[in-house]
């Protein structure tokens, strides 16, 4: 499993499993001269922390993120900047139920099966905690972004059937579920209640806009900024789509609709309409950056299941302890994140695309 | 732009403008002792091809395929193999009407504010024709994966809101929509010549199954099966979103629903259903994978529009020439390319998760 | 500076300063199934320790090096391995005379032009600490290696002009050197208490020894197994050149003298004598791996020494402190360390290499 | 073997085998706006033609250099620069004796053990002739150094053991040996008259000085300028060692002679001496690049040898035919290709290093 490093210049690597030592991440590629402390990653850190309402899970983790190099005075050094979140409770448990089972929905399976071994303790590497690391890196970048003046907003759109309809973006840090729309969040969350109640979860959509993103940033033909952010989000487990400005409804619609026409206002070109989603041919085209990405319920839920063991056996299981009914606003930060992380790398890479601006550079 | 290069074990980088000398790949890492001739390649050029039917681009390309390296006495010899498809129509033409318009819904104003320049002819690497290069290299990838009894195959799905919906697979050879609905696919031909009547365009949508996957294919928790695929196929032009198994229908599920639930047949481990795709936690799961994607209607169209041209002025372009009212049927085989050469890439990645089978292979 | 991971399948990525919280590396791709404990690390770790005899810094670091994740009951499980070696030794020291100053012979001069800032304590980065962290990874991909029956043996070839001349293998942990001839290393011990009492370094050579290697690893054209392993060893800092079997020598050489003639033996191709030094067209060719590294005599010496400082002054400085005279017996461990993760990395890389295999591994 | 791409922004891929269709590379990642054309390429590709002096093969191979693609209106585009040389002479030709012979100092066993077969003619993809596509790269990747002053020149520093002595740079172009010193090129060609004589061949030197390259150019702690180097030009054929600055003497001697003090020059940083070879912990120190790499002799010598055939029969061979009794006098363009090719790259990387010069490329 190679597959733990992200990224062409600006690079992460994470580690850890959920009920090891810790997890972290090592940030390579970071450019010197940011100031940034522990403060700036942890408010990331606390927005996706479980806990923090009804609808995440109920072990308080503390999620305290430690610098361990690549600051110093403040300020970022260019060396690798390691975070490392120590797990605080390392009690031994009772895995015996789970320990040869395969949970439908989950990872096991695929670890099993590839690996002949699995670390069962929580998920492993396949928990859902594996993506604080992501939120540690995901803050670095976007201090570097907002040097740019680059900003990345995610929030919830859906939740089972209910669609945030009249949005209002401050509205989405008045919910738990970071929804911009105050009545659906509260049909949300009756929905939620409903599944707590009937020992099952539910799905959702979170909504990502970037604004301040320059044109012309991403590498076609393979690393684009559209296939670039897709892989990035669904590698964030529990995604099954994504889609860009108007997404599935685009293949609906006709070109004479779906086309977004260019005029000049003030002599800068923008666009009339943003079915595109902030993008064209690979290339961000100078409006906002919108994509959506569909998360399926929580696959651990209380309900008898059927299933089988690594013995080769049909079983039933119900799956105890605390999980969320919904993992969708907890994804908020970690979609922010690994956008972030993307479109960093990319802004990074965009730098040596003429010779005139190498020239200047260098002189 | 040094996002020509996909693949990490089976390697490809692709080259080439749509009116330039030709187009081509180099194909780095492809195991020796594979049977390969150019026939095997010009079957899925053919497909590619435009002009077969009266949907696809009249110009008639020939797209033959040449490989200048990497096979030897019939089979390859795992060094690099290099297909080049040379344009056989350079004819100088004139595009004083496009050489310095933005057309709408192209990546015409990306390139120009990346590289204040470009290669205007037929949209250089933007256009379609640069996925001929693909198909040519997943051509390879799916004789690769045939060997290990893996078999890839995409279908279009839906034409505007005319859906696929009696599904009959023997039908889709026997339209030129790769339809597999014969109702359907007249429905959508209708729908088509409508279009062009009206100088417009249409999107749709191609559904990929891949069958004979083994489990534990995928390497978490960047390299996912899924967030690789998504990348790869969101890498094609017009591409505006993906979906695994339920997609965005799972955003709307229950857990009690969406779950798979396992269970032995014959000593083999199955699911009762897929609504996963076939894709847990980023492995492949043992049954078959399954992912839509959503493609964009062609933004060229003949009906005039609204743009801007390059000295910032507001002005009216009507794209003339030969275009295809869809690219969906086109974009069929090109998903297959793309799926071929992620899956066998990850299938090579694999061979490496275990000690045990290490010792096996080098003793 | 993103250049922190290195190796494609089997790839490691290093971070931490000398002076911060502590240093580390992150292994991604080990395959599941090796059995590993701190142990089996700290015993090459204690090797490159310094102070372990006089000609070594005197500072006790400890250097306990910490598995953080990726073992579970014993044994590597696939996913990343992080390390941990947590600075001991933390205290606030007096950086005064050195943090504007750019040392002769060190890197203090480069990260200022390529940063305009540093980390000056204890030279950040470019620290020989850092090779700890190499050497904690290295000792994993040698407990994989040994399982394929593959060893590596470095030992210090010369100290100054001093030359180990009677090869006696099982001399060289009997001395402090690392040389495997009694009579050169009391020489050279003589030579080293010389340079320290003149407030002076010496210079010398590290030869390594792989035994066991297949023939046939190693990527050509430009992943060979000689040019990976000059990349490795020449990031090791202090080295100043490499060479494979006869080296140098080889330029002075005739073809009849230099070609190595095969033969069989007992149905095996053997070759009569090993000028290449294991190594032909860039694969391994049967025989033994030999080469040899050049390393400078350390930079920090007490004598005065004439620099400039970032203010762009003329200064003089000496550099107190306690310095190796040597790096040579410490570097011996990390050319191993470095070499087992070239080797191991091309190792898993080959096993792609034929399609027979492939379908053999996933039958 | 999916080695043959080089790079990570200026990332160059090559195909081709000795007698098959012709040779090639696709550039990827060259900034736009580079003025390129087709005899700016060929410049090189003649100095390193075999036949253009008795001390090189015979034939006429023409190596005629053709752009396929990324290069419009004279200028680079951004897109993959495609580069053929079409193999003219491809006649069958008789390869009886050497098809299943493992020739001594060959790569033949190597491939034999890797891929149970193997391209025979001409020894395939470990033909000197590979480097043609190497130098067409560099020459690209000269052509943008040039623009910002960095010149790059290698020459012959010694055949077998004749040395160039009194350096006259001038004179590298007056003798077919590519050295600098023109009595030793009198004696050197005597060497190789008495070598061709006696059905020999013999090994030599060549040294590369780059000028003009800023100090901080390098990515610690993998990726630095020497290692980079060391492996570029370990990768090609031949090769058997490479040292910067004072290298293997670095070794012998002390630490107070081998620092380079640094003092100021007019305003700028300079070195009195350059032990170093301008490359200090990784990066440039501001200081020429000075490094020599060692080439074996000719392995196809036509003398009889010893060896064993794929059958495992011993056998004695004789390597008819018009083989080169030394490479190093072509090797120099090739040195410098591969310069040129990495230090590109690490100048492109090094354009991320800083926030505050990222802020002014998108203010």
């Amino acid at each position: 499993m190679s597959g733990s490093t992200y990224g062409n210049i600006f690079k992460i690597t994470t580690w850890g499993e959920s009920h090891g030592k810790g997890l972290g991440v090592v940030i390579d590629g970071c450019p010197a001269g940011i100031f940034l402390n522990e403060e700036d990653i942890q408010a990331d850190m606390d927005r996706r922390k479980p806990g923090v309402n009804k609808y995440g899970t109920k072990r308080q983790e503390g999620d305290k993120v430690e610098i361990m190099s690549g600051v110093f005075e403040g300020k970022t050094t260019g060396t690798p900047i390691s975070l490392v979140i120590f797990n605080q409770d390392q009690r031994s448990k009772d895995y015996s139920n789970i320990c040869d089972v395969f949970r439908p929905g989950h990872a096991d399976y695929g670890f099993e099966a590839k690996y002949c071994f699995r670390d069962y303790r929580g998920g492993g590497r396949s928990s859902g905690r594996e993506t604080s690391a992501r939120v540690a890196a995901g803050a670095v970048a976007r201090k570097l972004l907002k040097e740019l003046g680059i900003d990345i907003n995610a929030y919830t759109m859906a939740i089972g059937n209910v669609k945030a309809e009249n949005i209002d973006m401050t509205e989405r840090f008045n919910n738990p579920l970071y929804m911009p729309d105050k009545a659906a969040a509260e049909k949300a969350s009756a929905l939620l209640d409903e599944a707590i109640k009937n020992c099952d979860s539910i799905g959702g959509i979170v909504e990502c806009k970037v604004t301040g993103l320059p044109a012309g940033i991403g590498e076609p033909v393979f690393d684009k900024l559209d296939s670039s952010l897709a892989k990035a989000i669904m590698s964030i487990g529990a995604t099954k789509g994504i889609e860009f400005g108007d997404g599935f409804i685009a293949a609906e619609s006709c070109g004479s609709y779906n086309n977004d026409n260019f005029y000049m206002s003030d002599g800068i070109i923008k666009k009339e309409t943003n079915h595109s989603g902030g993008v064209l041919g690979g290339f961000s085209d100078g409006a906002d950056l919108v994509f959506r990405a569909a998360f399926k319920p929580t696959p651990s839920i209380a309900q008898p299941q059927k299933t089988v063991n690594n013995k080769g056996e049909d079983i039933e299981i119900s799956i105890k302890g605390r999980h969320d009914p919904i993992v969708v606003p907890r994804a908020v930060v970690v979609v922010e994140a690994m956008t972030a992380l993307t479109i960093t790398d990319l802004i990074l890479m965009n730098m040596s695309a003429r010779i005139d601006s190498i020239k200047k550079f260098y002189s």
